[in-house]
């Protein structure tokens, strides 16, 4: 199928993946790094996925540190759809600089927003909610994809998918987006049936995110409009823009507004968070049972498992001899070695904050 | 106290330490390894201890290739008192070799046989114990110190100690040696109370050494008092020499014999076998209680633990980051990287097993 006229993505490049390290830094994102040992980096999946939906035109927004990089490992991506942010102000920031300027180079322009790190398992079953999310944008909603919860996940923030709207496949209405649950409310939210966990994916007419945006912010919205008339006007603005995330900027009063729909996603997508997560999403082996040692990123063929499972990551060119470990998770770098397991996975960010502490941010 | 007349130490210095990998290689084995941060290595701290008890009269056998690395580490010893096995032939041949050297050199020098990679605590009382045992060796029995056994030990041989020796302090008769036991033999040996380790001490004339050597194995005594005679005739004859511990070879038949005495040694003894005695033998930090994170061997400001205990070994310079995990081992080396428990430690070995018969020789 041919890409949707008039639609472009745009993909917000930021976050250092914290409790990805040591394999993320700082200066080394999650987006820029090839965690699933595919060959292409997470930022460059993202871009092979919206392709086939985008055709160019695609803009991402990152950090002014990051900008060669994205530029290197996006090589056919222009120059004037690569948005370097003098510094992070959170994604309504992000995401609203690239509707404004799309806005006044096509005032009915339609936007979708997604992670340069996530990833999605079934791009047929992606492709297909993104072109429905876009119809429905076209009907003047907030659009957002919501995914079909396959666990009672505590790491993700969800929303609770309403009514059926009229004349469209599979959208429905969103009663309200919630905040990551507890153990029991994510079980809950299972069980009900009717909550989607919030992808951060939003496709919607760029004028309509910014009109939204004037309601509740409207120093943000007419700052990212100027900005968008007058580049020039960067590096003095910039800093002065509201810091908020585009949940709280957009999705949740637009929500309550009635303003917003949700196309269910049924496709696998994981946002990567930690190594528990990563080590569930990398292939085994092929034919290999639950007995057949750690899942490796890298060369196997460095990893020396004596009865141990979970997740090693031999990535500095050592022999890693893992003995008596179940669900551990090692990763080695050059520089840095992390020895964990998957369900303190989440805790490596204390690592991260123990080196900054001690004020190795060479490390970090 | 001055050093004893006619007394020389042999010490035998073998073995690779395979349970210690990746620290312990077979060019770097356990007794040339400083394993307690304390600045000498084991052979260098065995040569210490034993230094006020012979003087100048310390033997070295080890196999030629490590002979360079010995004669480095003991820069005082004489090349004459360094002797290089063209090739591993067990322990009788190495201590037999030296008895008939030395024997040949003085007819009535006594002997004492001392391990080059194990650990003692109390310098006093293992000085208090090879005085006796040089004494009683001196009537015309093989000698050994037996330790006094704190745990119920699994990974040692016993010896079964009979009657009080008429005229010496401690000394008893050695009713018998018996091999390492499982867990309940182990427990009731420590519970009846007559039982020692045999930590492989053995203190006796070389003369009657071989002589009881002649006894049993005629052909490996004579093979060794003609080495002594003729040192040229090392490369020709050595591999012929019977390959037998001196354990099988002169001390269980000399105790059914009842020609051994033991001096009991109260002082703390461990042969330092794998990573989990390693870290029972290692200083705590001062203060440190039971939940003040790992032990650390090297510098501890390379170690960053987040609810963990064990033993950590950053011995690459990199940092180490180690979440969530109790009794765990990791040690790190600048090409090999091993992770573990402590209860594990012992299956050290099927990781070096494992890289062997991966033709890894570069590694173990």
């Amino acid at each position: 199928m041919a890409a949707i006229e008039g639609f472009w993505a745009v993909v917000p490049a930021g976050g250092a993946g914290t409790r990805l390290w040591p394999l993320s830094r700082a200066g080394a994102p999650k987006f820029l790094l090839d965690l699933t040992g595919s060959g292409r980096t997470l930022l460059q999946a993202t871009a092979d996925r919206l392709g086939p939906l985008v055709g160019p035109r695609l803009v991402v927004v990152t950090g002014v540190r990051h900008a060669a990089a994205v530029a290197a490992q996006l090589p056919g991506l222009p120059a004037a759809q690569l948005m370097a942010e003098p510094s992070p102000r959170d994604s309504m920031a992000a995401i609203g600089w690239a509707a404004a300027v799309l806005e006044a180079r096509d005032p009915s322009a339609v936007i979708g927003s997604f992670a340069a790190d996530h990833l999605i398992g079934d791009q047929g079953a992606f492709e297909a909610c993104v072109r429905e999310a876009v119809e429905v944008a076209r009907t003047g909603l907030v659009v957002t994809i919501g995914i079909e919860p396959t666990q009672a996940a505590t790491g993700f923030g969800y929303l609770r998918a309403g009514q059926a709207l009229a004349g469209q496949p599979t959208a429905r209405t969103v009663e309200e987006f919630v905040e990551k649950p507890d153990a029991a409310t994510a079980a809950r939210y299972l069980a009900e049936g009717t909550y989607r966990w919030n992808a951060g994916m939003f496709v919607v007419r760029a004028s309509l995110l910014l009109d939204l945006l004037h309601e509740g912010h409207p120093d943000l919205a007419s700052g990212l409009r100027a900005l968008a008339a007058d580049p020039a006007l960067l590096d003095r603005t910039w800093e002065g823009l509201t810091r908020i995330a585009i949940d709280h900027a957009i999705a949740e009063p637009a929500a309550a507004a009635g303003r917003v729909a949700v196309v269910p996603g049924t496709f696998a997508w994981d946002d990567v968070g930690d190594f528990a997560s990563l080590a569930g999403l990398l292939p085994r082996p092929p034919g290999a049972g639950a007995d057949a040692g750690p899942t490796v990123l890298g060369d196997a063929g460095l990893v020396t498992p004596v009865d141990c499972t979970g997740l090693v990551v031999p990535g500095s060119g050592r022999v890693v001899a893992v003995v008596g470990l179940d669900d551990v998770v090692v990763v080695d770098t050059p520089d840095a070695l992390l020895v964990t397991t998957r369900e303190r996975a989440q805790d490596v960010k204390a690592v991260v904050d123990a080196l900054k502490a001690a004020g190795r941010t060479d490390l970090t």
